[in-house]
């Protein structure tokens, strides 16, 4: 069994780091305070006899030699980086785990058949750079290095930059790495386990997501001269959409849509708004339905763009189709060989394993966390709670390296 | 008559001020370029001979003496601020006609029965702080002195400290000169008098302003993992806000309704937004019928709070009464001496005149603008239309000034 109260300690330690007024955590992506983050983690991994290797997007990665370290490691991760609102959990649970594992093996000297290695990555949450889980989109093939690297925020900082100035750009090559399995820990991030109450969601699938950059052009006039109908108001425009993606959501079965980011331009409240930037996110496990939500939104934009002859740009710059974790299974030995009660469920967010998917057999261990509430600095999950995660976590691997 | 083409190189000259590439002008109340601007005014002023005194809220006023010193001067003025995304003219016009009837008066020697003086307000524009009309509110009493030099931009920078940075917080006490009456001329900034073929609108009237400051208060959370019916999402229920707010203007002769600044928090894209701050302005020259529109306004605002389980507060925080001046008929007589072609028109803006209507007799002259674009980079009068408006300033300023 893993150590409760010193993964609880680490947790709240880890949190302190960019930790908010309202107890959550502001610490994007690249950042002094991820900076500060990674630092340590590695510094707590070193501290169990693990080496530590950066790649050529930041990616940290963690090995702890095993009794053949010829054969591929047996692999967990999550992020350290957190929304602007984030919580103290939300990948950092799954980091904090793994570092549990570690050091839990390392207190019992025990040596693992394979190696077990534990994997930070870089920009999961997707909020300064996108896409989201950026890392291991890079790590395995999904995107091209150089173009993710030159990504910049709002501010126009390019991540490359970014990286390396916190000293995290690091010379290994994407993908390179010798993994055969790959396990993530995280929050459900959801109501389901609290509301069904179960210790552990063994997860089956990751939902479909779909992410556009929407750009209203209008024209900027005077808000006290022209009359409604000279119009060419990029606002009202962007209202419309905003609303009607509610509704489009709301026609299908487990439909999610979501306007997080605006940004509208002069800005000034006596000049109609000329030009309006923002994001829309939509969800769905079923790639048909998903591929429906798409059409409708796009249709619906270009109707507006149409009425109100304004010219409108619906960029879907990401695609993550469903994946489904073809090592769900061994979550499940594990969760019932430590006497857990569980569920099988599908991950509402997108993670580190929905990509290591591509590369390995790949699988995710949910533990509840209250009222659902995740990317708010509220959100929170219980001591237990964690450990019971944490649990399944070690187990699983453990089985995973004796294979 | 005035000399068009000094008026023209003028607002050319001061037109590089925060000149931008499309051709407009960013000048932004209490800025460098703003103190750049009113440098230029003051060495133009002086070299007619005439005196500057700086008022405690940076109201600058240029006086060219008269015959009889004691008498109240005749007054004409604007402002020199502008929008972000601002022309050349809007404002600038105003004040530098009030220049060209000095430099006319200078170059032809002539000494007016009474004094004349031409003013530049502060923060006419309400885009940086508000509200807009700040200086001449100040200056008549509508607004405390204290509270308005505590108004903070979006970076939390007070404007008092902005006036003194750039050396233009004075001495002065409001509404302490002698002034008689007071004439402003100003592009109209709408497009009748083109429709119309007009050369000169008589302003009858200032229409009425509501400004409002709304904030939604939602809860933050995850965009992927809560279901529709579980958000708080102040993004919609800005959405459903904003296009309300045209249809509501839709349903009242010359009614308007117009959202032009927006804050999204946490504005990342996977988070639903916790918080919305934005502005809604809703205009009607009639203070019945916008009496209605905001009563309306707040019913549906209220409205959404109720239905989404949300906190919406409202806080109209400037309401402008239309305003009547009472001293048009004298810009009517000049234009109607100069051979102008001319019509009644109200204001859709809010203009300094219209607070000074309060202490003094006042009117207004509109001149053509291209396609009644302003508050856009592209705004434009030709050369010819100003030399208009400037004559009829001059002329109704002398008469004013015999009277
Ligand atoms: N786990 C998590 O919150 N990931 C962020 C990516 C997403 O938007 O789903
Ligand atoms: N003239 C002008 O554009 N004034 C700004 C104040 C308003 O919003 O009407």
């Amino acid at each position: 069994r893993i150590n409760s109260q010193r993964l609880w300690d680490s947790l709240m330690e880890m949190g302190e780091i960019g930790g908010t007024e309202k107890g959550g955590c502001n610490r994007l992506a690249g950042t002094d305070l991820d900076k500060q983050a990674r630092d340590l983690f590695c510094a707590w991994c070193e501290a169990t006899g693990c080496e530590i290797s950066i790649d050529k997007f930041g990616n940290i990665f963690a090995k702890r030699p095993g009794i053949n370290n010829e054969l591929p490691s047996v692999a967990t991760g999550s992020h350290l980086d957190t929304q602007p609102t984030g919580g103290k959990f939300d990948g950092v649970f799954g980091v904090l785990s793994g570092v549990e594992v570690l050091r839990t093996l390392h207190e019992n000297n025990i040596t693992t058949p394979t190696p077990i290695e534990v994997s930070v990555w870089t920009n999961e949450e997707g909020s300064r750079f996108q896409p989201a889980m950026q890392g291991s989109g890079v790590y395995v093939g999904r995107f091209d290095l150089q173009e993710e690297l030159d990504k910049t925020d709002v501010n126009g900082l390019r991540l490359g930059d970014e990286l390396a100035r916190i000293g995290y750009l690091g010379e290994e090559e994407l993908g390179s790495r010798n993994i055969g399995a790959f396990f993530e820990a995280h929050i459900e991030q959801g109501p389901i386990l609290e509301d069904e109450e179960k210790r552990i969601g063994v997860v089956r699938l990751g939902q479909g997501i779909r992410w556009y950059n929407v750009e209203i052009q209008g024209q900027e006039s005077h808000s006290g001269t022209t009359p409604m109908h000279l119009r060419k108001d990029a606002m009202v425009a962007t209202g419309k959409i905003v609303a009607e993606i509610e509704s489009l959501a709301n026609r299908y079965d487990n439909g999610l849509g979501t306007v997080g980011f605006m940004q509208v331009y002069p800005n000034s409240r006596n000049t109609i708004p000329g030009n309006v930037k923002f994001s829309a996110d939509l969800r769905n496990p079923n790639p048909d339905v998903l591929a429906t939500m798409h059409e409708e939104f796009v249709a619906y934009c270009d109707s507006v763009a149409k009425e109100r002859n304004l010219e409108i740009t619906v960029d879907n710059f990401w695609y993550f189709a469903p994946v489904e974790f073809n090592a769900s299974d061994d979550v499940k030995a594990a969760t019932e060989n430590l006497g857990y009660s569980h569920m099988d469920i599908y991950a509402g967010a997108g993670h580190d394993a929905c990509y290591m998917a591509d590369l390995v057999p790949a699988g995710m261990i949910f533990t509840p966390c209250e009222n659902g509430i995740s990317h708010n600095e509220i959100e929170y999950s219980s001591p237990e709670q964690c450990a019971d995660g944490a649990n399944v976590l070690l187990h699983t691997m453990l089985t995973a390296s004796k294979r």
